[in-house]
């Protein structure tokens, strides 16, 4: 079972990627990740981050974590800016919306690029995160929207 | 940062962990599982399994693959059933109910174990795995609570 990219975006080595649901009367499966995948290339850690209804967590950058992002609840907004050096998309700014039925994607940002991500609609969302590193406060650069010069107003 | 063993259970090699929660205004960050976490052998897949109000999913045992389980959202118990022939704990039976806010664990349940799970109160659930094995039909076994000679009545 590969995974197949499926949404169109502009950032260089930025990926969405359709994911199997199995659904089911008592619950739906929903796949996330495998080791098998082609795009995985290591496990650091898996988390979870709750985005309530209407609330925007934005801006942050890594410089070594790559993520790898699903929603299994709700709907979620991710804006995603290339500021990177040596990028062929410096400048490019890409927007995905993740949920079921119909965005019910894998998102994968790879280390250097600026994203935030606001809830959609009256739901509290969840995202999962499964991040080829560990999460160390070292990697992590945070900016408050005000404070950004990224084109993009949540 | 490690995990702490946190609640006591009959069976042999049967884990539950306190995960770290970071509450936000905007919604909490939950921890589910790192690399480096003591009990870490392997990833294989993460997938979520949604388990309406009321609903039931049992029971399931794997050849070869151990979970790691977490329930971001809404509770549900756990019933665990050790059949293993060399297992010092063989015929114990344990429950394990995993929520927020006060039961946020990690629940490691090894290859060879029965278990299965229900939803508790009005509230739809999630439960996240990552497994240290990508699933494999042939690892896996699937009997119904009818047919089962598991000690439990759900």
């Amino acid at each position: 079972m590969t995974d197949q990219p499926v949404v169109r975006v502009s950032i260089h080595d930025l990926l969405v990627t359709d994911l199997f649901r199995f659904e089911d009367e008592r619950g739906a499966v929903l796949h996330h990740l495998r080791s098998d995948a082609p795009e995985f290339t290591g496990f650091g850690e898996c988390y979870f981050s709750e985005v309530f209804a209407g609330a925007t967590k934005a801006w942050k950058r890594h410089r070594l974590q790559t993520q790898h992002l699903a929603v299994p609840i709700g709907r979620v907004r991710f804006v995603i800016y290339d500021d990177r050096d040596n990028s062929p998309t410096r400048g490019m700014l890409d927007i995905v919306d993740l949920g079921r039925p119909d965005a019910y994607y894998r998102l994968r940002i790879p280390a250097g690029l600026w994203y935030g991500f606001q809830c959609l609609g009256a739901r509290d969302a969840l995202i999962a995160n499964c991040a080829d590193l560990p999460h160390d406060p070292s990697d992590n650069e945070i900016v408050e929207p005000k404070d950004s010069p990224i084109p993009y107003a949540w």
